[in-house]
């Protein structure tokens, strides 16, 4: 590549750093892609890290030793976060959401980039110190914010599905009692989809009863797995009892009323 | 916010551009955030551009007129995208990758973020211009190509699903026959999922047949919608007469041998 100046170099960097989040790149590396001395390239990248702190991008951060290089592990300011989820609560309370049966239409929400992106970014700031391997969620509705939270992290995503497909080879099965309409569920997961002793962060959409989730636990015990975190966006207030005990969530749906349209959305206690 | 000086306006742009792609920011509203003038920021702009066309990133352009701003659209140089696919080649011959009933396992590819984001950037080079309004894709394994090709062009995902869900409110369902095994299979999309007379963007890791693609136009057609276009990763060389003319697929299975575990997969003809 011909050189770059300071200026160009910034611009090259920040682009890397923000498309590979959460990758380890050594300075020698960065030397190579950039043909610029690794002292100078350290200067770029303190100017890049400064100026993330101060727009509240997340870190760009050293790590010191033989295994070591810089890293950008995106993050949100507290304010920003909380922008979002007052947001996130003004945009699902309103009427037109409800639909037949009391539910909560949500799906131009959950599907939505942006959005995604910016949900995912709070479960990054909370989940990043637990170390995960790898994202896990169940098919289908979580898997956008699950896979922009496993980009962000620049780990593996699994997705579990209900059916087995042939195509996939030899699968793992787990049946499990639906917290809420307690009927059984099936959970498939291929055999070779996760490597034993890992650390797995299950990532949805809902929880009500918890039933996925304590699903998504016997699944980890048949591969001899760990659940390090679970966050979901949206938790119902009932039952207050779900099937697992530690969770993180967003958002607290309180109710739906189908007859007047009122929907109560509260940010989750342990962010109030 | 504070000011900033020229190195840290160019590596908060980047960041911002690089998080953004296909948003549209006017300069008044990006000197609002930054906190500097519009001609400074223009020459910013210009560097960034200037950089990104050297490292192959795309580009980022002003559109002019009173809806007019900058925007970054990703983009991927010959070299790369060559790259990309010989990359992708090469993984998926592997021999260990073949599973019993003669299939590729590729979950660990198509759910891999950064394989994900290289790939969906070939999509975003060879689709932007076809100017879709909504990404659309068939639950479960195109989901994070077809999002992160959502994401990269700042438009939404749509996902139809094979099961009605009650949570989602009423829907349209739409028969069709698969273009492979010939069973019946259906489509579930609720009914507010798309607005009329808009542009889809079909996405999916596989194509052998075709039914799924066809499935699609049929279903558009029940919303007043057009297809766009149809990007598959990898599709099968048998049978060579799909259910739609029209697709763009990067690579090609030629054949997979069970007992010997050779793979043959290439290019395919139009990347040539």
């Amino acid at each position: 590549m011909c050189k770059l100046q300071r200026n160009e170099r910034i611009a090259a960097l920040t682009s890397l750093f923000t498309s590979n989040p959460g990758k380890l790149f050594t300075l020698s590396a960065l030397s190579e892609i950039l043909g610029a001395a690794k002292s100078t390239l350290s200067e770029d990248i303190d100017i890049i890290d400064r100026t993330f702190s101060k727009i509240g991008k997340g870190r760009v951060q050293s790590i010191a030793g033989a295994a070591g290089g810089v890293r950008y592990t995106p993050g949100v300011s507290r304010l920003t976060k909380s922008e979002i989820i007052e947001y996130l609560c003004i945009e699902l309370m309103k009427k037109e959401r409800v639909v037949s049966g009391g539910y909560l239409y949500m799906l131009d929400i959950i599907y939505n980039p942006e959005i995604v992106s910016r949900i995912a970014d709070i479960f990054v700031s909370r989940f990043a110190d637990s170390n995960p391997d790898y994202v896990i969620t169940v098919e289908t509705k979580g898997i956008p914010l699950a896979f922009m939270t496993a980009k962000f992290l620049n780990i593996p995503l699994v997705i579990v599905r209900h059916n087995i497909e042939a195509t996939d080879g030899s699968s793992v099965n787990v049946n499990y009692i639906s917290g809420s309409s307690k009927t059984v569920q099936t959970m498939v997961l291929p055999t070779r989809a996760l490597k034993r002793n890992s650390r797995l962060l299950f990532i949805d959409d809902f929880m009500k009863g918890g039933g996925t989730a304590k699903g998504i636990y016997e699944l980890a015990k048949e591969f001899d797995c760990e659940v390090a975190g679970t966050g979901v966006l949206i938790k119902t207030k009932q039952p207050e009892k779900k099937l697992v005990q530690e969770y993180y969530s967003l958002l607290t749906l309180n109710s739906v009323d189908e007859q007047t349209g009122l929907i109560d959305i509260a940010p989750s206690e342990q962010d109030l």
